[in-house]
C-alpha cells in the first residue's frame, strides 16, 4: 500500500496531489477490510467515510482546528490518518485502540462519548470559546443524518442557526440509516434535498427557467419587492425557492450540498467553500454505509455496522453463533404479543439490535422505531400507556441514561405501565466507557414505585417479561447482560418471593446475586460451604422494590454480601442496606460490583477479575470477615 | 359575571353563540386577574390562552378527545371551562387546585408533568394508540414556542411527521417568549411565518402573481413538471413555495396558519380545518403573553410569567421582598467574573429565574441562554470547558434531571470542570411533584468524580462559589432552596474539613445536616444536650465526596442522623454509610429526608413537617434510640 505508508499524519495527506486521493480511499478501504474483518468493530460506518475524512483533514488544520466525531464509532478513518495505522490489530482489545475516539491516544481527539447526538453541542461550545478567545480556527463536526433524530441534535442546531459569529462546519453523513434506515421527517427532508435537487441542478435548462420566473417577481412591482422580501426574511434567492434548501436553511443556516460524500474533489471543494463563510455551515454529504464492501452494501439489515470476526470477502461470520439474551428476549415477547395484543414494542433506532424483528415481522403495526430518540420513546410509551396499551420499550442499558427525567416524570408519576427491556446491561467489554450499562439500576432505583428485575437465566427471563407486561401502574424493568445465556440456575426453595439457590435459608454468611452474576453468588457459597462456613445464597427476582422477605433473610445471618454487575453506589447492596436501616436492622453488608469510575475497554471476564468480582475473591472475603469476627467475639470473651 | 357563570362543562361552552365568545373571553381574563392576583400563580401564560382554549374546547370533545397541555402552568383557562372556576380561590395551596393539569381533579386532565417539551410525545403515544384501537378520536395538544427549543419536541415532530394516520392536532402558542424572548433558529423561523405571511396574503396582487407564475412554470415542459414534481415532493402548491410554509412542512407536516390567537372565531376555523385532515397537522397561532393585564404586556422582563400575590391594577407585588439564594448566587457569580474572564455562564431559558441577569448586563458575551435545552446547555458547557473557559450552568434542580447522561458522558467522562448551580433545590412548595429538586443529589452522586455542595448560608455560598469556579477536572455541584436565605450558621470549630456546628467532636449522637436543614441540625443538638445527650452538629460543607473526616467523626459516635432536603434513596445519609461499609465501619446510621414518593403541593413547613423534617421530632428519634440502646445494654449487663 504505497500511498497509505507514507500517511502518518494530516500534513502528509496534503502534500499529496488530489489525483492521488481516489486510489489513497481505496487502499483505506482494503486497510479498513482486512483489519476489522480480524478484530471485530463498526465496519460500515467507516467504509462509508473514506472520502469525507480525507477531505476534513486536507482541508482543517487538526488539530488547532478541531474535528468533532458524533457517535465515534465513524472515526477509524481519522485514527488511520492520525498516526494509528500500525494499533489496528489492537483494536477495541484489552489495553489496545479504542474503537471511539480517545483522548489518551491523540491530540486530534476531542469527545470519546458514543452517545449519539451530542457533537454538534460539543462543537458549538468550543466554537463559541475559540470566538471568545478571539482564535479563528475553524471547528468541524461530522453528524450522520441517524443522529439527526436525536433531540439533542436539534437543541444545538437551534442555537447554531443564531450564532452567526461561530466559525463552525457541520457535515451531515448522509447515509440513509441510523442502523436501520433513518426514521422520521428528518429524512424525508434528506432525501428529497438529496435526491430532487441533484436530478434537477444537472439540467441547464433549469437555469434558463430561473431567469424567467426571476424577472416576473422583479417585474411586478410592489409585491414583487415584498416577495423579495420574504425570501430575503428565509436568506433565500430566487434560486433558493425553487432549489429550496430546506428546513436548515428555515432555521437560518447556510447549507452547502448536497455534495456526492465519496467525491473527494468535491467533498473537499464543499468544506472550503464552507469554511470561507466564517459562520455555521451545514454541508450535505450523500454517503453509503459498507461502500465497497460487497456484502455490507447488499446487506438490508445493516448487519455490517458492526461486525464480529468475519470473513474477509464474504462478511460471513467466524464466530460460533450462541444464543444470546437477546434471542431469548425477542422470541418470548413474540410470543406473549401473539396472546395479548395490548402489548406494543418501541425502540430507538434499534430494532435488530434489541431483538425486536421477530415482533415487528409478526406485528408490524404494534411497534415503533423512533430514531435515536430515547426521551420521546419513553413519553410515547406514557401516551399509549394512558390508552390503555402495554408499551415495552426496548434499548441498551446505557442509553436509557437519556430518559430519566422522562421515567420518572412521564411514566411513574402517572402511575402508567410501561416495561423497559435494558440489553447490554453491566460490563460489555470492547466499546469501553460509554457502552457499559453500569448506571441503569441506580438510576431507576430513584424512581418511585418503579419493579427491577434482573432475571438470572432464560427461564426467569420469560418469567419477568410475563410478569412485567402485567404490571400497569408502575414502570417495570428488566435488565440483561451482553454475554451468552447462562445454563439456568434452579433454585432449591423459596424464602417468600426470593428464590434460594443454595444453603438452608439461614446462616452465618448470606450471599445476594442477581441477574449474570447468579452463577457466581452459587459458587461463594459452594466455596464457603467447602470452609465450613454456613451460607446460604439467593436471588431476590424482584430486586426492586426491595422484598421484605430479603430483609429477612439479611436479619437471619451476621454477613451479606451482594454481587451487582453495576455501579454500587446506589445499586442493589446499597438499597438493601438501605431498607435494612430502615428496618432498624444494622446486620453488616457488603457490596461487591464497579465501583464509581468509568471503566476501560477490555474482556468482560478480565474486567471482572479486576474489580475484585469472581468466586475466589468473594469467598476468600466471606472467609476473612468471619474470621475477624471469631478472633474479635474470642477476645472479648478472653477479657 | 353572566357567561361564565353559565359554564360548567365545555358542551355549556358549545351552546353559547359565536358572537358571544369574545365577552366571555373578557369575563374570563378578569376572573384570571382577580384570582390569580391574590393567590399567585402564572398568570402571564393563561392570559395569553384564553381564545385559545375557548376555540380548542368548542372544536375537541374532551375528554373522549384529550387536550395535552405542554407545560401544565397554561392550562387555567381549560379548569375554568372545566367545572374548576369555584376552586380558583384554593390555587396552589395545600390540598387545594394544582397550577397544573392534575388526573385527581378531573377527566380532562392528562399530563402533569410540568417539565417542557413533553406533550408532543404524549399526544403521539396517544394518537398511535387510538390508531390501533380503531378509534376516531383526534388528540389536541398545546405547546408554546419557547417548547419548541427542546429537544425532545423536535423528536416528536420528527416521528409525528411521518404518522399520517395519526389523528393529531398540534397548536403551537407562540408568543415569542419562553420566560424571556424564545432563542434560536426555531424562533426566527416562527416569527418570519408569523410576521411576512400576513403581510403578503392581505395583499390580493399576491393572488394575481401567482398565477402568473404557476403559468410561467407550467409552460416550460419538461422541466416545469420536474419542478411541480419538486413541489409535489414538498407537499406544497406553487402558491406554498412562494409563502413557505417553512421547515414544518419541509418535515412533511401540514401547517395552518398563522392565526391570530386572540381571534377565537379565527382560531375555531383553523381548529375545525386541522380536525378535517385526519392526520397530524399543525395550528400556528400567534398570542400575546399577558394579554388583556397591562402591568404585563409592557414588561420586557417577563416577570408576570409566575406571580405572587399582587396588586391587581398596577401588578405590583404586595409580598414583602426578601433576600433570596439566587440574589446571592447572582451576585457572587457577578463579581467572581469580574476578576476571572475563564468564567462563563449558561442557562436553560431562565436568566432572570436563575439570577443571571446582573451577569449578562455586565458580561453579554460570556452568557448564553440556549433555550429550553438542557441537554444541549450541559454539553455545549464541555465544549467551552474543553477549550479552557470554565462554565457556569445554572438551572432549578428539578429540570437538570434532563441531562443526566449528558453530566456523565460529556462531563465527568471528559474530567471537565463545569459548574451547576441549582437553584430550587429541594422542596419547593406550590408548584407540586414536577418541580419539588428532590434527585439532584441522588442523581448526580451516580457521576464518578464529581463533587456536591448544599452551602448552609450566605458565606458558604460565596466560598463554594469561589471553590467551584477553580475545579477544573471534574464536574462539581451546588444546589440550594428556593426559600428565603437563612442569618449565617457560625461554625465552632473544624474537624478536618468538616465544619462543626455545636459540640465537641465526639459523643454519642452525630447529627450531620446540609444547606438550608443546617439550622435544624443545630436545633436537634441542642435539643438532645439539653435531656444529657452528647451530641455533635456538622456540616460536610462538600457532601460529595464523602471526606474522611466525616467518616472519622462517625467513628467517633454511637447514632449518626443525617437530615437532607431531598431523597434518601441514594442521598447524603446513604452515600455516607456506603463509604463506612467500605470502611469496614458498621456504625449505626439513620438517615432524613424526602422518602421514594412523589411529594403534593403544599407549605414548604408543612411538607417538612408531615415528613418528620422537624428539629422537634428529630430529636425524638434519637432519644428513643439512644434510650433503647441503654436499655439493651443494661439488659445485656444483667445476664
Amino acid at each position: 500500500m504505497p500511498l497509505l505508508d507514507q500517511i502518518n499524519c494530516p500534513q502528509d495527506l496534503r502534500k499529496l496531489d488530489p489525483s492521488q486521493l481516489p486510489e489513497l480511499a481505496e487502499e483505506i478501504r482494503a486497510f479498513l477490510i482486512s483489519n476489522v474483518s480480524r478484530t471485530g468493530g463498526h465496519l460500515g460506518p467507516n467504509l462509508g467515510v473514506v472520502e469525507l475524512t480525507i477531505a476534513l483533514h486536507r482541508v482543517f488544520d487538526s488539530p488547532s482546528e478541531p474535528i468533532i466525531f458524533d457517535t465515534g464509532h465513524q472515526s477509524y478513518v481519522h485514527k488511520i490518518l492520525t498516526g494509528r495505522q500500525g494499533d489496528f490489530p489492537t483494536l477495541r482489545k484489552p489495553g489496545g485502540l479504542s474503537g471511539y475516539p480517545s483522548r489518551a491516544e491523540s491530540p486530534h481527539d476531542w469527545v470519546e462519548n458514543s452517545h449519539a447526538s451530542a457533537g454538534l453541542s460539543w462543537a458549538d461550545g468550543l466554537a463559541k470559546a475559540y470566538r471568545l478567545q478571539g482564535r479563528e480556527d475553524h471547528v468541524a463536526v461530522v453528524v450522520g443524518d441517524g443522529a439527526l433524530t436525536g433531540g439533542m441534535a436539534w437543541e444545538a442546531l437551534n442555537n447554531i442557526a443564531v450564532a452567526q459569529d461561530e466559525r463552525l462546519v457541520i457535515v451531515i453523513n448522509d447515509n440513509g440509516r441510523s442502523y436501520t434506515p433513518t426514521v422520521g421527517g428528518v429524512a424525508t427532508q434528506l432525501s428529497v434535498l438529496g435526491k430532487q435537487l441533484t436530478a434537477i441542478r444537472t439540467d441547464r435548462r433549469y437555469e434558463r427557467l430561473l431567469h424567467r420566473i426571476k424577472e416576473t417577481v422583479l417585474g411586478a412591482p410592489v409585491i414583487g419587492q415584498m416577495i423579495y422580501g420574504l425570501m430575503h426574511g428565509f436568506k433565500m434567492g430566487v434560486k433558493d425557492v425553487l432549489a429550496p434548501q430546506g428546513m436548515f436553511s428555515d432555521l437560518g443556516l447556510k447549507y452547502v450540498g448536497p455534495i456526492d460524500g465519496h467525491d473527494v474533489a468535491a467533498v473537499e471543494l464543499a468544506l472550503q467553500r464552507a469554511k470561507g463563510f466564517d459562520a455555521p455551515v451545514l454541508v450535505h454529504c450523500i454517503t453509503q454505509k459498507g461502500r465497497g464492501f460487497k456484502a455490507a452494501e447488499q446487506d438490508e439489515q445493516d448487519r455490517f455496522h458492526a461486525v464480529g470476526v468475519i470473513d474477509e470477502v464474504t462478511g460471513e461470520s467466524l464466530a460460533p453463533g450462541v444464543r444470546s439474551w437477546t434471542d431469548a428476549f425477542g422470541e418470548e415477547l413474540a410470543r406473549i404479543a401473539a396472546t395479548d395484543d395490548q402489548v406494543v414494542a418501541l425502540t430507538a433506532a434499534m430494532l435488530h439490535p434489541t431483538g425486536l424483528d421477530r415482533f415487528a415481522t409478526l406485528f408490524p403495526d404494534r411497534v415503533f422505531d423512533v430514531g435515536i430518540a430515547e426521551q420521546h420513546a419513553v413519553t410515547s410509551a406514557a401516551g399509549l400507556a394512558t390508552a390503555g396499551l402495554h408499551p415495552v420499550v426496548a434499548v441498551y442499558a446505557t442509553f436509557l441514561n437519556r430518559a430519566f427525567d422522562q421515567v420518572l416524570m412521564d411514566v411513574a408519576l402517572h402511575k402508567l405501565g410501561v416495561t423497559f427491556v435494558l440489553d447490554r446491561a453491566g460490563i460489555t467489554g470492547p466499546d469501553g466507557p460509554s457502552h457499559h450499562g453500569l448506571w441503569d439500576p441506580s438510576l431507576l432505583g430513584l424512581v418511585p414505585g418503579l419493579t427491577l428485575s434482573a432475571p438470572r437465566d432464560e427461564p426467569r427471563l420469560c418469567e419477568a417479561l410475563r410478569t412485567a407486561v402485567k404490571i400497569d401502574d408502575r414502570p417495570s424493568v428488566i435488565r440483561f447482560s451482553k454475554e451468552a445465556l447462562p445454563s439456568p440456575v434452579p433454585s432449591i426453595a423459596k424464602a417468600g418471593s426470593v428464590d434460594v439457590l443454595f444453603g438452608e435459608g439461614s446462616g452465618r454468611v448470606l450471599v445476594v446475586g442477581y441477574g449474570q452474576l447468579c452463577g457466581m453468588a452459587v459458587e461463594v457459597g459452594q466455596r464457603l460451604a467447602q470452609q465450613g462456613i454456613s451460607a446460604t445464597v439467593v436471588d431476590p427476582v424482584w430486586a426492586l422494590p426491595v422484598s421484605a422477605d430479603l430483609i429477612s433473610l439479611v436479619a437471619a445471618h451476621e454477613l451479606v454480601l451482594t454481587i451487582e454487575d453495576n455501579e454500587i453506589v446506589g445499586g442493589l447492596g446499597a438499597r438493601l442496606s438501605q431498607e435494612c436501616r430502615a428496618a432498624g436492622l444494622d446486620t453488616r453488608i457488603r457490596e461487591f460490583g464497579v465501583p464509581s469510575q468509568f471503566v476501560p475497554q477490555g474482556a468482560r471476564s478480565e474486567l471482572l477479575a479486576e474489580l475484585g468480582l469472581t468466586a475466589q475473591q468473594l469467598a476468600r472475603f466471606a472467609t476473612e470477615q468471619i474470621a475477624a469476627t471469631e478472633r474479635q467475639q474470642s477476645f472479648t470473651r478472653a477479657e
